[in-house]
């Protein structure tokens, strides 16, 4: 696959790594970074992984062939909606939000004719943030859902996972409202636990932690702004994988109560039983 | 420091990286293996790790000048005990439970004049078990609590303080309840949440995870038989750790069923300024 012009909208640690990746796979002519902090783009630019860094979404918008929107997820939407406005027909646009159906139920019907746009989630990143976290093998052998409309055009979605494959990505089409109750439990939830169980360290017992606790709660060091606008967008998904977690809980809390080593045991080796399966794939 | 007979009883992930790093550091003249599976231990007399693997407890506790049980803790207390009959008035002995209010209770009052028994806990390990992956380094650089009685003769303390310095650890005194009430939250209630966690995934969201989740649920492949007799032993503490975590999910719940945004964040930066302290510590 081969893009003549590539705008990347919001240039962290997701936005950058695609850009790299594109430079390195060679799948655009010309890579533009779009970003209100564009002057702070100047080290991208100079550093060969954008060939512009613009403050102008329109302008942009209107000499781009794919659109990707990598802005926090309570920002794509209308991101999206304002640059379809100046996209010529043919634009595909496409994100890389953690949630999924809020951004598609926004979008939908207020693109012009012509314009495409197709929810993505790439299934990597870090608690890092910032460009110069970013890497050219972030996408490599990770996972990257598609939430296609029912009524999306064939060859955009096509052309969506031809572009995310080249970035060296796995590409799996599911529907929006699915994929957001999934993540919840996958991945909104550690994060949330991650956070709840650092919240509550005190500091008199920080030097009493191990790495146990540190990867545990490695999560908690992502950026609040963005996992608030997560946690808001998927609540209702989120906190029915809060009540599954809370139910298993019990269950150990009713075992410590009771003595009960046998059941203990009997659910710390479901937990390693699924844990070792997910080692293996 | 220099000992003559280093008996270790039980030869792990733990208990061989004892023996590597006490060779390793010429701690020792002589490295015994208390192991009731001796004959699998030939590997590591080839290998040089012991210089002899016995099943004998009684033989190898009255050649020994210090001994240390690296048993599950629910086995600990009682093979002290039993050791200690057979010793020599001078003899160390200590562990390395990860939890050790209910082991010293145990041993109180039962051991032969001239024989000691000092709780320790190195706050060092891995999901990983066996001999196999022991390590020499595994205690550089970390944090080996020693729970000495009220009574504990002055040289003894200072003795196994000396060991577990030799081998590259850094060692604090504290009571043995206070350690188990911060072991609890920092150490065992991890483990529950990871155990949790991993517990709830159904199989057919397994290949929507990506490293957020595996990181959160590392522990879980911890072995279950050692960890239910860990936590049945600090079940007190435990639980009231638990009480604590869930009162922070509470506050997560209510801040989301009330779309209220800014508690959701001030509740992740909460999570976040903690876990960013303890990378700086």
């Amino acid at each position: 696959m081969r893009i003549s012009q590539l705008a990347i909208v919001g240039v962290g640690l997701l936005g950058g790594s695609i850009a790299l990746a594109a430079r390195r796979r060679g799948v655009a002519e010309r890579i533009i970074g779009v970003d209100r902090r564009a002057e702070a783009l100047g080290r991208a630019v100079a550093d060969g992984m954008l060939d512009e860094a613009s403050a102008d979404l329109g302008a942009a918008a209107a000499a781009a062939d794919l659109i990707v929107f990598c802005t926090p997820v309570d920002c794509i939407a209308e991101q999206v909606v304002e640059a379809a406005r100046h996209c010529r027909s043919g634009t595909l646009l496409t994100d890389v939000g953690s949630t999924k159906a809020a951004i598609v139920r926004v979008v939908r019907g207020r693109l012009p004719d012509g314009v495409t746009f197709l929810g993505s989630h790439p299934l990597a990143g870090s608690e890092k943030h910032g460009p110069e976290h970013a890497s050219a093998q972030l996408f490599e052998g990770r996972l990257v859902v598609v939430t296609p409309d029912a009524d999306a055009p064939h060859d955009a979605l096509s052309a969506i996972g031809a572009f995310w494959s080249a970035l060296g990505a796995t590409v799996r089409i599911m529907d929006a409202e699915e994929h957001d109750r999934a993540l919840a439990l996958t991945s909104h939830l550690p994060h949330l636990l991650s956070s709840a169980l650092a919240g509550i360290l005190p500091t008199e017992l920080q030097s009493l932690t191990a790495t146990g606790f540190r990867d545990a709660t490695r999560l908690a060091s992502g950026q609040p702004s963005l996992w608030s606008a997560i946690f808001h967008a998927n609540r209702t998904h989120l906190l029915a994988a809060l009540d599954l977690l809370e139910a298993q809980l019990r269950l150990f809390r009713e075992a410590l109560s009771h003595q009960d080593r046998r059941s203990i045991e009997t659910l710390l080796q479901r937990g390693k039983t699924i844990r070792d399966d997910l080692a293996k794939s």
